[in-house]
């Protein structure tokens, strides 16, 4: 990578094809250098910069990649380019927490149209920066590239400071299923109170439940959970980013086992029960059918599941999942279940 | 990630979209599998198919990301879909080896439309995990998704084996400067073949210059040379990917440092030679300026250069690059300089 004209500012209003991809990632590399010397940690040997990152925690390193691309996984015109940046770091650290990992780092890659301005790229790229920060990590390099629709992926690692690494096939009969947070499925609700903003052209809704869209547009999962449930000695666990029915489809059958969970005990705030009231639709469509929350499942022995975990079914001898004591093969099975 | 539909094979002529990202994700997943149960390497402790992958190399980890598009860095009608994969490999692996890395393993995001057929992402992603398990690493994972363009995002990892990371900064006046491999500019030179082929509707001289072609389509860096540099005790190293003249003048600005080389000195094959002759171009557009090929670029105390290295030039006090005796100041001041 070239230096030339990293003395000036670059005007934010200008586009990426004009600036120059190369320019642009000196820009890019400047803010993740000063933000990270407010945000030190002990792991990184070399940063962001060189042709490479070194990063150095003791023992095993998790890793995992996720991609967002606009129009399918995040739209600009329903969050501003920093919350699209912090939700694919979110995205993809969720996964290094399902294995019990702590998030040490992030790798970019920022695919983008040449008109796209400079201020929305180095906004994706503070969010990103942010997120990876609040998460406890560094960003650790990236790479920007022309596209003809942006197309976001970021890659993190983790550290597992001494946990065993929990699989999500490790369920065991007799382990109770718990999740985090507190109100599953409330990505689910926020994109269903956008969708119906959208179609009936009535925003309305949108204020009333804000911090549902607000869920949507940037889920805040406890990642630290993970490693918490991985100290805990978690048999199995994975985060909910397909639906809660599809990851429980998943365990049961990397495990080898039955899965059965209660519906009514899946936490939600008292916010999603009335918008499913208002927009006339059945809660378990979010709760159990939704994803993108982010939360984790895990199976634990009866007795050892951690604070900040609801119990919300059991693992039993057999194969196939049961929710509210229905049996269901898949996501289409449990909606036309469901409804 | 659900299985379900895991036992049939998939039809290698059905598009992505008529298949289903999921369904396409158990297959990648049990190819990465297959190939992996013959290239076990003591590293991993838990590979692709769960949540994130778990790697243990002693020592730091060195990290990059590294994204080529369709139309822009690679075109499926110069090159079949297993040469694209490998390369995107080869491209992220060769900043690993720029810091004295040994690639330890990879994570891949594949983008594409929904009318790829899945013989095709089938093949991206047999010369991923080729040209992963040639440098010695294991898919560590990887995402699918949808989008209007093929993107490749490769993150590679690596291990130091106890060698000190060469950054790019570190080249110190009366250090000599060195190259790997026999043909630098091979890459440039397929490229400017493919270009006149398509130009002149004549495919005469790729069959001539095959081995040239084949350099473009798919470089073969030597990236051991990586490590053995690091062990040497390298004072500044990095991969050519943007030209050698962007790559000097890049590392001459982070060491604080004037960098001379003669371009009469860069290793060449002698069908280089005869193809700018046949092509009528200075032989320097592909040497000084050509890029891609991914070799490295070192800077060693006299008398340290490994075997397997072409000295090309020197490190002395001041700044700027002269290529020559002639100073230049980026890739365009070189190329008009050229010609």
């Amino acid at each position: 990578m070239s230096v030339e004209g990293a003395g000036e500012p670059v005007d934010r209003s200008r586009s990426v094809g004009d600036v120059g991809e190369r320019r642009l990632i000196v820009e890019l590399t400047r803010s993740s250098r000063a933000l990270d010397a407010t945000h030190r940690t002990a792991d990184v040997v070399i940063g962001s910069g060189d042709d490479a990152a070194v990063i150095d925690t003791a023992g095993p390193t998790v890793i995992s990649t996720d991609t967002a691309v606009a129009g399918r996984h995040f739209r600009f015109d329903w969050s501003d380019p920093r919350t699209v940046g912090a939700r694919a770091v979110i995205q993809s650290a969720a996964d290094i927490a399902a294995m019990g990992g702590r998030v040490t780092g992030t790798v970019v890659s920022i695919a983008c149209p040449a008109d796209t301005t400079v201020g929305t790229v180095l906004d994706l790229n503070d969010g990103i920066l942010d997120a990876t920060h609040r998460l406890g990590g560094r960003v650790l390099g990236g790479d920007l590239v022309g596209a003809d629709e942006v197309v976001l992926t970021v890659t993190t690692v983790g550290a597992l400071d001494g946990a065993t690494p929990i699989v999500v096939g490790g369920a065991r009969p007799g382990d109770v299923l718990a999740v985090t947070g507190t109100a599953v499925g409330a990505s689910a609700a926020g994109l269903a109170l956008l969708l119906d903003a959208h179609d009936r052209g009535n925003d309305e809704l949108l204020t009333e439940f804000a911090d549902l869209v607000a869920a949507h547009r940037l889920p805040a999962p406890d990642l630290g959970q993970g490693p918490a449930a991985a100290h805990a000695g978690a048999h199995a666990m994975t985060d909910i980013s397909d639906g809660l029915v599809e990851e429980l489809i998943t365990m049961a059958a990397a495990s080898g086992v039955a899965l059965a969970v209660s519906s009514d005990r899946i936490p939600v705030g008292s916010d999603m029960r009335s918008a499913a009231r208002r927009l006339g639709v059945d809660l378990r469509e979010w709760t159990v059918a939704g994803g993108e929350d982010h939360e984790l499942l895990g199976a634990f022995a009866a007795g050892t599941v951690p604070p900040g975990w609801t119990t919300i079914g059991e693992v039993r001898d057999g194969t196939g999942v049961r929710v509210d004591g229905r049996a269901v093969q898949d996501l289409r099975g449990w909606q036309s279940f469901g409804s």
